[in-house]
């Protein structure tokens, strides 16, 4: 994104900018720059932006993404320290506040309390491509944020602002196929995060027959962008592994034959926008789409993966678990030897195992949020899904063998249950389940579920 | 705006939506409504929002469309109270922040300050069209507000939220010519605020001939819906006169002979965006755009109403004003008689006093902040114009007759000076004029104005 | 359309052709222009044409525009004599087929009996704008031909390569409502040849309802030029009166609960294109599209005019034909006096009378080819339509009065049976009528009307 | 192309032709399908055709496809024979314009030699996705013909239609680039025939590059094909070898700093379209197009292959060739030993004769038409160009060195003496070439050349 970013931003400044920006020694040493360009932030707030603020916004992005790691470090901080809020008046403001709480007194805080690098950061927007280039920055800031927690408030805004621009108001909902731009869909393959795409041929295989859909949202301020995309096969059942999915010898289905749409890859592909969510608008809104297009279909589902279910495994082994029947640990051992999944009676003895222990991973296992641990669940779940089907061994990929052992789930999402499925999730962190996993825990352990209260 | 809002929305319901809204019964008691209205809003911001936000975001705003006005003033009054911020949580940040001033504590500050009604707004927008539904209900609030000053806060939010939104760099410049849609001339010729355009033949006049333009920014999220325009005319000298401009009967001019772009008309058309601005922007865009499509430009001005002279001038009359000197008031008598401007002689006599007061009220007269009095001028010397030239009975019309008694000026941009000439404006509050401006003071004008610090 | 073709041929000319064009002297006296103009069409014919064929047409089209009136007959002429076949390779390809009649033979003949002015129109078609100009062209020759029969083999060539340029398969069907450009919708207004369309206020009333609809042709190098239009109304029943469709206090209908799409507007817009039909290719398409759109819709039917009607009826009265029964004179005479659809009494008698006599017009009137009278019917029945009902005083206007007395037909398209109707009427001049005409027919002629072979 | 033709194909029929497809048996034994499909191709050009063309086309194409090749060329036979012209009539038109050879005689010849099979086709393409069906079909004549030399006729009208329908009036020039859809791109990937593209990586550094330019033409009717496509690269000086411009590590030029467009290659992709040319408008219009927006470029050369030379070479040297001096045929025998050109003692020796060589080779040598011998040469030469320079060693891949012992030259376009140079070339055969390229040619050779007429 950075090179196209830089691409346009060369281009336009040849075109429009050049003799606004011209005269300026731009050898500065290296230590010289962030002092620089804090300046010209103080520029770009005060009068001087409103007169020429385009230009001096392009400048100080340009300038910005020339810095070094440290300099930019150094940056982040001016942000935090610097660009802060006004502290005499903020003070002043809560003072009075304490005073009378009035409406008005709450709005004079609410406005002493915003830092100035919020509206620096609006008016850094106003350059042609600012709003990738800000995007882009917010992930340089993430990357410095482990190391240095004191500019979590920086980040806090730029989330704050981020949340506001890429509204799911302002966002397009797009197909990508085969007809689509190759700059776009040259991100496709790159961001795909869950079953990677090998190439050009690979991706075509993914987007370009009949009985595949692709869809992404994009904001309007970077149409070559997708933000999120999502995969969709569309079968006649519900699938219970990936590789026939991707399989590029599979016989296509007339997509009106087809009753079942899958959705078998969802990806983020700006992590500049972390904590800015929309997956879930993008899953509702594509069965509307869909729906549309092919009125037979009638079952709307995921093929997820488990991503925490080793993990938590290898806890439950290493501990004296309720979770784990003293029998199932000979089976379990397999796990440790590399290749069992080639091994047909170690698959066989670990089946009834895993069947069962990943019922209660989803169930019965909860976080100190008391939430389930699995971090997909959560998500569809959260969305008003509910966890239609366990499938054993449906991913052999090597990831896949070892964050979940090969499992995957379907969620299932019902438009007409939605609605009560994420309130059942969100009020008591219910897990909305099938009958079909229900079944799969041990009866005493599915006993015990039934008691919680 | 509303009507077509309105087709949309009902469309949309109608494919989309229809399953979620049956079954409640939209024939409620008129009192009954607003309450209802409440407790939606309040579920969107709940759980509810999360699982099925779009279709409740829908269906509020249509029902905000049906209230009668009382019961929107109801509504806002609600936005008002019962959406404003935790006052509790608050009073306990203020108190923290009091305690120790740290960057983490005026971040506390500033998220329990923020009114619960602003989150309200932004789920708001998920509806499709939802953003021009916004712009609409601001308007709404906008009506209110001279009864009603306790609303305020609810307004200074809408302003941030917009201003947020409809940020510069989200913001699409587009030509209007005779092949733009139907839906957006009528808008054109509904908005233009300054000289009316009264009917299509009209409108194509203005923007269907090789020597005038007419661009406007549009919204992505509101594309039919112009935000701003402006009219230009591609002319061989500076106008001094409008009619000359508007008349059909004027020989055409080969854009590519033109020296000369002249602003002659500038529309904001979203009352609803009252005080988000983006004119200043317009005018630098386009003078960008015309001078890439036309090298030969060398000239940007504009020719612009004068919309407070009169007004003023009748108060300088009505006091010993040090403004007017004893001979000029048996002119400006004339002033008084309907249709003197069909008097040669009247308007002879008046040419020579009223020169030199217009350029005492660019030039002298302040307001109580020490600026013009004249709105559009303080508008393009704040945007670094600088006042090139006043033109006496360049405007006959009715209205600029009682406005300005005819008078109207030019204001030139130069892009080397802009970024001087607002400095020297925002800082000193000085009126950056040619010297033929200043030349029309009397001398003894002049030279008081001189000695001004 | 000649001004946008103007329009846009100075514009590109401006842009690209300067160079090429310069140094001609373009003031020649009236005489000599259209000599110079063959001299021209021969370069562009010649290698030259091949080199430099594009600005060469650009010249040659801007020239022609420029003749006048009989100059354009002196070119059309030239069209004639000059740019013919080679009359010696014709004779010589001739003789050769007489002697030995083979494929290779019959293809000498007819690349030596191509004119070479089909080869000269092709390529003026190089030039930017040229298909629009030699539409254009096209039209100007049809003038000529009433008073020119000689030129009808020019006109051939015309309408031949126009034929395959306007080919169904390169027609694009576009949706025309209020956000369409409004260069293409001044056309609609300008061409709508049925029911006059009075002003923008009256087009927007036409299209931008929910229940109704308007499609055209488009060309994709006329893009701004509809080539035929045809307007529909969604309405519950089929309707039997014009006045209700036209009336814009009429009550909207939503369109989801129409049953019948009527077709109640058909217009050419290219008088040049005369000959080159798409009229039956448009209804079919729209009856398509708008079933896809509106799966309810179950009807599709006209509401047309009767242009023929009173022509022949005056016809008949003035002999003493079998259409007319002796006891309809009396009736029949209140037709002569002007107003008489004002008078109750007089439409009551006339009512009686006028049906049996429509029925027997289209069922019974033939032309010496032994076609329907009707023109309208002509064509709908050719298309395969059937004539489903007569609608008596349908139409009031001055214009259907005294084309029709005010009768109107609905022409019923059947997909099922569109074929087996058109082969009917093709093959046998049969018309395919409702049983409702039918037995509006009088007894004895309906019996005379079975007993023909 | 037939890939997606199909898809289209069957998409379409889904759509909306289901009905009328229903019923007929698909599965008729292979002999039989020629047969029906000849029977429908006579219902096309009957009534049936007027009622329900567009289905019955549709039809017809899908059905040709699915015949294996022998039933093709029958056909294509029954095109032949079947769909010729009607000979009775053909004769008495002849015998009528020998007996009276006026033009409506004439006009009479011309439609009744028009075989049948050109109104055929002419309504095939009413069908949707015709033309690129018919593209295709006569594509596959043209493998027929080297077999089937009577076919030769029906190839004859298949040239004249498509010739008149993609006249160049009709295409479009679009700027191939990164943002072009994916599935134009794989088709310029495909098509490249002059420097193979051999993937996705290698075709970015192609297009998208700011110093690289790709433009093709479409036609309306097939907007995911490229016609025709030409490769520019914008450099600095003329360049005098490939492999440098090719190169992935170059370094980038501004594109504004550039004075030379040179076009590297020019690939036509429908081979169903060989006989109808489009290749001197493209490079003159992307000169045109490539000169606006970038105004210093001065210079628009091609560097171009020398297909011809190698076998010419090889035939002179059989024979005692007045071309080749005596004491040039030992540096000639290196061409003989395989790999000779990784020796650079051998490439010394053969430059000095190579040059003359290849000089004599364009300038002297001729084919009996008395046109050069090279078929690039009189592409280039024919649309007005001159040959600027001979650049040995310029192209080291296998195939070149095998065609033109890495031989390439530079075409130069000066828009200014296209028109002279074409018709220097048209009447005379003459070879416009620069001083250079003349002074190559060795002294004795050069004279005789001065001598001729």
């Amino acid at each position: 994104m950075n090179s196209s970013f830089f691409g346009d931003m060369l281009q336009t400044i040849a075109d429009r900018g050049r003799a606004l920006l011209a005269g300026r020694n731009r050898r500065v040493s290296g230590e010289a720059r962030t002092a620089t360009l804090i300046e010209r932030c103080e520029d770009l707030l005060s009068g001087r932006g409103e007169a020429s603020g385009t230009a001096l916004a392009r400048e100080i992005l340009i300038d910005f993404q020339r810095l070094k790691t440290g300099e930019r470090v150094g940056f982040f901080e001016a942000l935090s320290n610097v660009f802060g809020p006004d502290r005499e008046a903020l003070r002043a403001a809560c003072e009075d506040y304490a005073r009378e709480p009035t409406e008005a007194a709450a709005s004079a805080v609410h406005e002493a309390a915003e830092p100035r690098r919020q509206e620096l950061v609006r008016r850094l927007n106003l350059a042609p491509g600012a709003t990738a280039a800000l995007v882009a920055m917010r992930e340089q800031l993430l990357d410095s944020l482990p190391l240095r927690p004191d500019l979590a408030g920086v980040d806090y805004d730029f989330v704050h602002l981020l949340s506001s621009w890429f509204n799911r108001g302002f966002l397009v909902l797009r197909r990508i196929d085969w007809s689509s731009p190759a700059n776009v869909l040259e991100k496709i393959i790159r961001y795909e995060a869950v079953h990677e795409i090998s190439d050009w041929d690979d991706l075509r295989a993914r987007i370009d027959s009949p009985d595949r859909r692709c869809y992404a949202f994009f904001h309007p301020a970077m149409t070559d962008e997708p933000l999120i995309f999502v995969e969709v096969a569309l079968t006649r059942e519900i699938p219970d592994a990936i590789a026939p999915i991707l399989s590029r010898e599979r016989t296509l289905l007339d997509p009106r034959e087809a009753t079942t749409a899958t959705f078998y890859s969802i990806s983020n592909t700006q992590r500049g926008l972390t904590g800015v969510t929309f997956g879930s608008f993008l899953i509702k809104q594509v069965v509307e789409e869909i729906s549309r297009e092919l009125p037979n279909l009638s079952t709307f589902v995921t093929l997820s993966p488990v991503p925490g279910f080793m993990r938590w495994l290898a806890a439950e082994r290493a501990t004296d678990s309720p979770a784990i029947e003293p029998g199932d640990r000979e089976a379990l051992a397999h796990l440790d030897s590399a290749g069992w999944q080639n091994d047909p009676r170690k698959v066989e003895e670990l089946r009834a195992v895993l069947g069962s222990l990943a019922a209660y991973y989803f169930l019965s296992a909860r976080t100190k949020h008391d939430r389930p641990v699995d971090p997909v669940a959560r998500f569809h779940l959260g969305n008003g899904a509910r966890l239609e089907r366990i499938d054993l061994m449906a991913d052999l990929s090597e990831k896949a063998i070892t964050q979940s052992a090969g499992t995957m789930v379907n969620y299932q999402y019902v438009l007409a249950d939605i609605e009560k499925n994420h309130e059942a999730y969100a009020e008591a962190g219910e897990v909305v389940a099938s009958n079909g996993v229900k079944r799969m825990l041990r009866p005493e352990k599915a006993r015990a579920l039934a008691a919680q209260p």
